[in-house]
């Protein structure tokens, strides 16, 4: 295992990158999709399972960690790996983007930005160095600056203050990061829908040298196309050898889209919300198992899938099962959406390799287009 | 495989036996304890898992299937075992205890029941011939007659009323099932709390020569003491030869009392259940995760345990899991619970082999009574 973190582009293709993250837990195979685990636990999943379906690095949530079980907890207890039964890298977000979309009363100050927990009303302070700290405390093996996130549509203005503050907190960070060879502080590129602001903020997380940088504030309601017009405008101010994150992204065509763009790494809830409400990723686009079209269908939703879900359950049982609120169904349709993302990422990484990604994202997108029922 | 449904007593100790039920989908070695999979799956559990824990056969609801997805649509699927992939053994209850406990607007006559789904409301009738036509749509291994179960306290006219009904009812499903040589008809003993009318039941299900023989209408709101009697009561009156179930039962004191008494079957949703309210249950009695005292543990539930759920997760993790709700949680303590109860069956049919059933159930019993904090 490497001893420190290291980060290589392996291969070109247009601008898609095929790259690999090395670090003391265990290398990440990039583009790399990063499940969510909010709360220590990836909602309905054996960590096996997770690990099964391909995965390298799965997402803490720090605000809900530092409410429920407490950092200091998690810390005493060996660390959210140990925790968590997870031994591989863990990428933490800084809690600045729940503690604006769950907290309750929270005041932003220069400073940082008080609140209370949504759980039950207790007062909680989250500043940049409280940030650094408590994903320190959870072991986090990529940690992310606290930064502010605007939801779009906003005013210019408005985003430029956050921009610029969240500027100064990646400062505070990397300073209360400091020097840990084996882990990694995110930048992260603010600047909502502004072209200008976007790549203003990347030129000065740019001379900060840090090692790795993320797009954040988008898929917060704007247009897809907005979306990859500003990775289209972000993406060549960021360092080349340093990995690119785009937070809370996405749907597998969102992904296509920003890996064609440049993007290494992604992480958001679809997948695993997706499977808690029926719906489940295919190659053949999204199916709605709830549904009454599956209720006599024996065929499962991918005879071809090496996951036990995909493939071995008919689609009749899985609608029962989603019919009847039975766990089961939320458990089987999270592990086929996940085992689907992953095989997504693999399938990007060989075409990128092989320097077909542009034809082959042709072809996926098109199998998403035909549907299930005439294709299977 | 064996291809006729047939029981051996392989030793018997005291009145405790140990067995061995042979059918053509396999071997269930008595005395058993059979997980209810209600609607086609056990709650929270993959059946790989079921499986692995030592489960030979499992229940099914027939109220639950009947209604969703519908014992036609499970027939034109293949069956229950190929729908819910479960080819082991299947025991299916009358649905006749859950119709009167959780359907609407129900009128019971001789013929049968009519009554309204609690889910839409939908019409249905329900009779011996009927319930024994829905468990052979199921293709259930062990099916149970149709009966009437009397909640206690009830006035003895009502029981007895209730008792004869039952008895009639057996005799017509006795007829409706017909000469299947690899599956069983259970009939099932009613009475209530009263031991001359539980003889009176006994000895007429006896002169039919049925294949099985199930107690019914206990646990039902009566003392454990009063179970016991009724058992003390009804077990001399059944076939030696013929495997015994008491239906419903129980925790695991009510199963090793009852063992005692010659009972060879059992099932019951407190383990399932159990574990999704945070319950565990150990050696060591039951372990309420919920407890704040767990917060900080970092011991697992039994390191001496094989099942992971019971070995490789700290208290600390579960307590986590189950005050933050997350299904992991259910998962786990599920896992964990049907694993006990299967262990704990194994070590009575162990005990009974070696001629020590007595002291072996007084040395369990004693390590309930330790409880968990002082033991590891």
């Amino acid at each position: 295992m490497a001893e420190t973190f290291s980060f290589k582009v392996l291969a070109n293709d247009g601008k898609a990158r095929r790259g690999l993250v090395s670090m003391p837990r265990g290398e990440i195979r990039t583009p790399t999709f990063m499940p969510v685990g909010t709360g220590g636990t990836v909602k309905a999943m054996y960590m096996d399972q997770v690990r099964g379906v391909g995965v390298d690095i799965i997402l803490g949530n720090t605000y809900h960690l530092m409410l429920r079980p407490g950092a200091e907890r998690v810390a005493r207890l060996g660390g959210l790996h140990e925790f968590a039964r997870w031994p591989h890298p863990i990428l933490t977000d800084s809690g600045g983007f729940q503690v604006m979309s769950l907290s309750k009363l929270r005041k932003l100050t220069e400073q940082g930005v008080n609140f209370r927990s949504h759980i039950d009303g207790a007062p909680y302070e989250m500043s940049p160095e409280r940030s650094i700290e408590i994903q320190g405390l959870l072991d986090s093996d990529i940690q992310m600056q606290l930064d502010e996130c605007t939801a779009l549509p906003a005013k210019p203005k408005e985003i430029e203050r956050a921009m610029e503050l969240s500027l100064r907190w990646a400062e505070r960070c990397k300073i209360a990061f400091g020097d840990q060879p084996g882990k990694a502080m995110f930048g992260i590129v603010q600047g909502g829908d502004s072209a200008p602001m976007r790549v203003r903020s990347a030129q000065a997380l740019k001379a900060m040298d840090l090692k790795g940088y993320a797009v954040g504030g988008l898929a917060v309601g704007e247009p897809q196309s907005v979306m990859l017009e500003m990775l289209d405008i972000t993406c060549p101010e960021l360092p080349a050898n340093r990995p690119r994150y785009l937070m809370g992204v996405g749907t597998p065509d969102d992904i296509l889209k920003s890996v064609a763009r440049g993007i290494d790494m992604f992480d958001c809830v679809m997948p695993t919300r997706a499977g808690r409400h029926g719906l489940a990723y295919t190659r053949r686009g999204k199916v709605n198992l709830r549904n009454a079209r599956h209720a006599d269908d024996p065929r499962p939703l991918d005879e071809e899938s090496d996951c036990p879900a995909a493939r071995d359950y008919s689609r009749a049982y899985l609608h029962h099962l989603v019919r009847s609120q039975e766990s089961l169904g939320a458990m089987l349709l999270t592990w086929n959406n996940l085992s689907y993302y992953q095989k997504l990422m693999q399938d990007i990484r060989a075409a990128i390799e092989a320097q077909a990604f542009e034809a082959r994202a042709a072809e996926i997108a098109e199998g998403w287009a035909r549907g299930d029922i005439q294709a299977i």
